[in-house]
């Protein structure tokens, strides 16, 4: 079958290149999110409200499987993704509301 | 200290619509991931390359390490996200491939 398609080194180093780049795009989202949801915390605490709002995570996680089902992303994996995020956010506001 | 800042609902509200922008990206950006890995993944299979690169792997682990710490975002975190993602591409590679 090799010589039917384009040569699959240079196939490969273009389809990299372009992963590579999707993954700086990643990078980048997550760290503006958790500065985003750092803010959130600092008013949470500020203003003596509850560091975690279950009501909010879950129609986030709604939203998010919503999403993922347009977008042609298995829900299943985004919602095992975002809840990697979430957790880490929700000991992030822990902390900052000195519940712990 | 209520009233010394902005009213928290209105500043709560609007970093939340920031978070739901992100977590779109989000969603997008790993839906065209995955898009990208599935062509990869077809061209190996097209081609008998072996399903998995381990250099290839070690090589973006690491680069994506370095891109977390340049964000700000915590690159132990980046790496726990990215393996969810990588172990699903070599889920479908192996599975492309026919090595399962």
């Amino acid at each position: 079958m090799t010589g039917t398609l384009t040569a699959p080194d240079t196939a490969l180093a273009d389809l990299r290149g372009r992963i590579d780049t999707l993954d700086a795009i990643l990078v980048h989202t997550l760290a503006e999110r958790f500065r985003q949801t750092d803010r959130v915390g600092r008013i949470k605490a500020a203003h003596a409200l509850p560091a975690l709002d279950r009501d909010r995570e879950e129609a986030q996680m709604a939203r998010l499987e919503r999403l993922a089902a347009e977008a042609g992303l298995d829900p299943a994996l985004a919602r095992e993704i975002l809840g990697l995020i979430v957790d880490r956010v929700k000991d992030n506001h822990r902390k900052l509301s000195g519940d712990q």
